[in-house]
């Protein structure tokens, strides 16, 4: 049922058992922040286990701290609670390095398992890191690398080879379908790497129970981990043993404080650790995942996409182009719609406190992290936008200057 | 001229201007920290620069926090403020991922260039990571990796290939002549790759003026960064344009905001980045980099040497074996002994506040930061070793038991 009015969205909220959960991110007054799918905001156990990891555990108990807090096994602990985000089992995910680095470890490790000629495959509109990884890798290795078009690579994994892959794509914020493709894999022989950047956080993934592989995925989005959180890295039970990481860090090592002269790669997914991982920044992320404790992801993604739909609704009312799947059709937490002055409408949003982002040459993108934003939030910043394309402020010589500045 | 009175080194302290420095770290009352060749302890700057950057930029500028707190580009600022520390020019170093991960790019990057046949090479008595790195990309690419005895390293040069070699060695504190070893490489048209880890915040490295062209190193050790802190990447101006990165992530792109399907690399070191470097263990290690503006390297270097000599001449008075360069012999930060009961004497210290690391199966390593000990630390920490190799606490069955365990 579409909302139709500020009483409805009203009416949502006052029965959304996730609005009590946004008193515990600082969120600056005045601001409606609909850039969740770029930067999480932070919440306050972030900044608590921060704090007690910083002016705690480092000032006090120093390199001890490797033990007595923890820090040793951290990577994995982080790790479990993300595979409850991501439905893998416990022992399948760890944290480590970021999306690029992961990408091309898993990569370099399928491809010797993959069937038929050794390939990496990429669709165009892929998030241009994975691309350029994808790229990067096959000129280090001299295998192909096969850019295909958006929507081939289903059909392509009948001729084996790796597919890197999002769950969720970065700019129109479609849903892969994880389980079509896995099948379609196994049937190839081809392996997948998931991108889950775009997804983790917002979507009941279920990638076990859908058959995934292998998967990375960013934490600063909608798990809120903080700017430049380590990622993680999945690989499915029973695949790590056949597994080689082309970068063997110590950490990664069966028992990294023997210092043998001989590399033996840990069980399981730990062995894709490389080196030392960033603590500060893993403790953030360890206090941010304290969030979802119990949270139930069917409900996260739904308040997402009614989210989207109210704008959806209002900018194709408005004149706006979508280019996202429209209300009522599944679709990641973001909503992308496009707009000559689209620089301009976001400025003035922006002025009036409603936070979007702006992709050149003509992108808006509104994120929707249902931890954060009220229905009527999303209801009060399309009645701004009405509001600034009915003025159309942007035919004022100050927003045409502007333009020509960037 | 040796120490020989603690009154000796009390004059010392009296007049050492780094003792000043110390009231800026957090060191708990009572501890005599002497694992900072682990992990450096926390500063005031760091902490402060942590909170501003979680409790500030992050909680109030959220996504805008890019361009209001200079994210974007902090990498390269930290990385100039560390070009100071090795003697580099400003723009020739960036941070980012872990050492691990810079050895591969570098190494991988480094082969095309160097003359003779493909080969990665590095001594046998190398951190074990580095070997792992070595040994992991060789198998990767399909080229040798060749591990030669200790010190055959600059004899091999004159064959090309690309060389690992650490500035200081974690185990014995040797410090690698770079000047020579640079000479030898271009004699041969070999290419090093230089790790700092044990060597930046401690020796005036040069490595400008010695001619050294590519490096990475931890900045957790001397640069008191933090746990785990962004390790750094330096490459000499110049050699950067001709080098391409295996890993070439979004941030390392000329243009990142735009998008590009192509994949161009940015113009200088800044290519090496990948992905979205940890902001808050960055901001902590931008913080921890205050403490070293206007040191004087020599100096830094000159006072651990002497309280390392403190320690080498009571141990070998004491009969304990040392690893390390003798007193009046240049050496890194820390000192290596040795002595069956290794593992009790460490532990004995603990238990007098004296903080040491222990290396299976024999080995105690002391750690002499110059930054925050001071010459009568130093001195009472060894009338301390000993009291303890006096009375040989480790013969009681209690210390036989610990024994045992580990």
């Amino acid at each position: 049922m579409p909302i139709t009015s500020r009483a409805q969205a009203h009416a949502l909220d006052a029965k959304d058992p996730l609005a009590l959960l946004r008193g515990r991110f600082r969120v600056p007054d005045g601001i409606t922040y609909l850039v969740g799918h770029s930067l999480g905001p932070v919440s306050e156990p972030a900044l608590t286990r921060l704090k007690a990891h910083a002016e705690g555990a480092w000032a006090k108990d120093m390199v001890g701290a490797w033990n007595s807090a923890g820090w040793i096994d951290l990577a994995g602990r982080v790790g479990d609670r993300l595979a409850g985000l991501i439905g893998a089992e416990p022992g399948s995910v760890t944290v480590c390095d970021s999306v690029s680095v992961n990408l091309f470890k898993l990569v370099a490790a399928a491809l010797p398992l993959a069937e038929g000629a050794p390939v990496i495959r990429i669709e165009s509109d892929e998030f241009p890191t994975d691309r350029y990884i994808a790229e990067g890798l096959a000129r280090t290795l001299g295998v192909p690398c096969e850019i295909l078009p958006p929507g081939a690579s289903d059909a392509a994994l009948i001729k084996g080879g790796v597919l890197i892959r999002s769950a969720v794509n970065y700019r129109t914020s479609e849903i892969a379908d994880i389980a079509r493709t896995e099948n379609a894999a196994r049937a190839g022989g081809a392996l997948v790497i998931w991108d889950l950047s775009h997804a983790t956080g917002l979507i009941a993934l279920e990638l076990g129970q859908k058959g995934a592989l292998l998967a990375t995925g960013c934490t600063y989005k909608y798990v809120n981990g903080g700017p430049g959180a380590p990622a993680f890295l999945y690989v499915a039970s029973g695949l790590c043993d056949r597994l080689q990481t082309p970068i063997p860090g110590w950490l990664g090592h069966k028992r990294p404080f023997d210092f043998d002269p001989a590399y033996e790669a840990a069980d399981g997914v730990g062995r894709f650790v490389a080196g030392t991982p960033p603590i500060l920044s893993l403790a953030a992320l360890d206090g941010a995942l304290d969030i979802f404790e119990g949270l139930d992801f069917s409900h996260l993604h739904e308040k997402a996409q009614i989210l989207g739909d109210i704008c959806i609704r209002q900018a194709e009312n408005l004149g706006l182009r979508t280019l996202s799947p429209g209300p009522g059709k599944a679709r990641g937490g973001h909503v992308s719609l496009q707009h000559d002055h689209g620089y301009e409408i976001v400025q003035a949003l922006k002025e009036r406190g409603r936070q979007a982002d702006f992709r050149a040459p003509d992108t808006l993108r509104f994120g929707f992290s249902p931890l954060i934003l009220s229905y009527t939030d999303v209801w009060d910043t399309m009645v701004d936008l009405a509001d600034i394309m009915a003025t159309q402020l942007w035919t004022a010589p100050r927003f045409a200057l502007r333009a020509k500045v960037t």
